[in-house]
């Protein structure tokens, strides 16, 4: 397969305020951007891709530090989201800290960091935020809005709010909303950051501090959840460090234990506590069904003239394929169509991200068809490599 | 039914040190044990429970402060552990913070506190401190040891340790040992309380400090795994705390935050640090499979005297009922009389602590049973209550 080389991220700046959710509004903000592959005559090949929680614009290629995309295997030349046929847009939401405007970036009312006081964005925002960006690139129609997770959300919300400049919806292990269960994964997370004395109630930039402890403990906690655990199972199991057990408490004794706090000690190197707050609390917030008396199917009523592809992991117990059937359901009821494939894969959440041959099959065949659903206006160059 | 009534905590010192499985000894200890019920003549109705991670030996009946012990719905007259016909004991293990020797009582070769000097306690190290007390106090075999997950293991580790001074095993809602994910979970909630600043080390006596906001997270990560993911949805679902969404990273939207932070907060007026570390370590170690090549049949050759029931309950993915049928598995390999049940009960792991009919059922009808097998020599008066 060709490579898509090194891409440059691009900024985008828009002044006209974009109101929010909440009530609020943030205006002139900076949106990240990378695009992949080229953009048709018809405009009508155009693919966006949504981020989930730790990633951002760089979904494939190489960026400056020569590091691949995180949806690397799924977006370039000749693999399913194949970019030469495809014009593919990665974008960074508002509150990063990747790139686009977020709480460590100047609040120009204050003139001093936004911290705790960046307004509480939504899915639905970060949606909206997105198709003005869509709008100025003189895109009309995207070809499909594709997104995992917290990203599947996104793309899910653009055949809500959107409907008539999305063809296809491809939301991978995604959900309706957040159970319960996983409000109080991200409520402990929350907590654990909170109240890290390094926190200072979300103003750390101005203290010279971060909160390091904090978002070790969440992005452990998350962690956890990421993984199946068979699969936690059959990587780690109980193997020891050691040759011999030391009866410690605080130090490591089981491999699993070295492997979590080097993830948290990853994370909390590159990650900003007050994003970690925003986008668990629009995970948490996500839920299309509130606005129609908790009925889904009546929420997607809107999308009617949406095609979907839905997709879940056999064992992602963090959104488990009973949610994917849930919105099976809601776009059945609606006589949407919608194809749905439930992966037999052993890697819980974390499998929208790896390489399974039947998952990567499924996203390519139904951009096969995404493909000649739009090409048929224009042929797209180099689409016999495939 | 009549009711224990209220009963007073007592104490026991051991002047011979305890070898402990890590090498180390503790000498000049001492334990905190309650009893329900007669010891009969012939010394033959005695029936231990162990404590699991934040109980003790206040098992029954209700205490100088009128609270109800924590297995006060099993164990009292008339009730599924009859102390019309047994004599139950409670007890408090080393390194508790419920009155037995512990972090933070004076380590003698300091003249301070332990700390996060005591020595690491095992699984195995409990059961022979209780066997030694159960020693002292004139019975040479239990009719029953029993105990619900961290309980449980003790119960089992008992016919593997003591085989001849127990007659049957009762363990509830418990493991062979921790998956990695179970290792996993415990292991953020110490890194919670190790990073807490007021941890200092596990010297924070000395300093007058408590390091709570690490407890707090501990025991929220912990109660999201004592709950299922179903009961926590029917209990809490999305519910708001207010009419509407306030758009906060930091307040309580969500029922089940509340809960949760409440949970957290109330453990960390009670617990101690030090304690939590020792307790969920002495989870992580248990393996008696471990000395026997992993051969977990091999282990529980030491019990071909013994009789046990196992209990599991479906909604329990900390100790799924996987892990019992594990345990059936080793026991039926070495022809050993088992009886399994399987509860089919909404509340996830906490279900051993609570009122299930066909459980309490299930107990009830095996210690009649024990009670047929131990009560032959000697009539209990008061049987006829039930």
């Amino acid at each position: 397969m060709a490579s898509i080389g090194t891409v440059s991220p691009q900024h985008m700046t828009f002044a006209e305020p974009l109101p929010l959710k909440s009530g609020a509004s943030i205006g002139g903000y900076t949106l990240v951007y990378e695009t992949y592959g080229t953009l048709n005559a018809a405009r009508s090949n155009a693919v966006l891709v949504c981020h989930a929680l730790n990633a951002g614009h760089h979904v494939a290629g190489l960026d400056a530090e020569g590091r691949a995309g995180w949806w690397d295997n799924m977006v370039g030349p000749g693999k399913p989201l194949d970019t030469n046929r495809y014009f593919v847009i990665g974008v960074n939401n508002l509150g990063s800290c990747f790139g686009s405007t977020g709480p460590m970036h100047v609040n120009p009312a204050t003139g001093r960091a936004w911290g705790a006081d960046f307004p509480v964005v939504t899915v639905e925002d970060w949606v909206d935020a997105q198709a003005r960006l869509v709008e100025r690139l003189g895109i009309r129609q995207l070809a499909a809005v594709l997104g995992g997770s917290l990203g599947g959300m996104q793309a899910l919300a653009w055949t809500l709010r959107h409907p008539q400049r999305v063809r296809h919806c491809v939301a991978v292990a995604t959900a309706p909303n957040l159970s319960a269960q996983n409000i109080a994964f991200n409520e402990v997370a929350r907590r654990a950051i909170v109240t890290d004395p390094e926190f200072h109630g979300g103003h750390f930039y101005a203290h010279g501090a971060v909160p390091r402890r904090g978002l070790r403990v969440a992005r452990m906690i998350g962690h956890i959840t990421y993984l199946s655990d068979d699969g936690m199972e059959r990587k780690f199991g109980r193997t020891l460090r050691a040759a011999e057990l030391g009866y410690t408490t605080q130090d490591i004794e089981f491999q699993i234990e070295g492997y979590l706090r080097h993830q948290g000690d990853k994370f909390s190197e590159y990650f900003d506590a007050n994003t970690y707050l925003l986008i668990t609390r629009a995970l948490d917030y996500f839920d299309p069904a509130r606005d129609h008396g908790g009925d889904l199917s009546a929420a997607f009523g809107a999308a009617r003239g949406n095609r979907f592809l839905l997709v879940s992991f056999t064992t992602d117990w963090r959104f488990s394929p009973a949610r994917s059937r849930e919105l099976v359901k809601a776009l059945v009821d609606n006589r949407i169509p919608v194809n749905y494939a439930e992966i037999d894969a052993p890697h819980g959440h974390d499998a929208f991200l790896l390489d399974d041959a039947r998952y990567l099959g499924v996203m390519r065949a139904y951009f096969d068809r995404v493909h000649a659903d739009v090409a048929g206006a224009v042929p797209v160059p180099g689409a016999g490599d495939v």
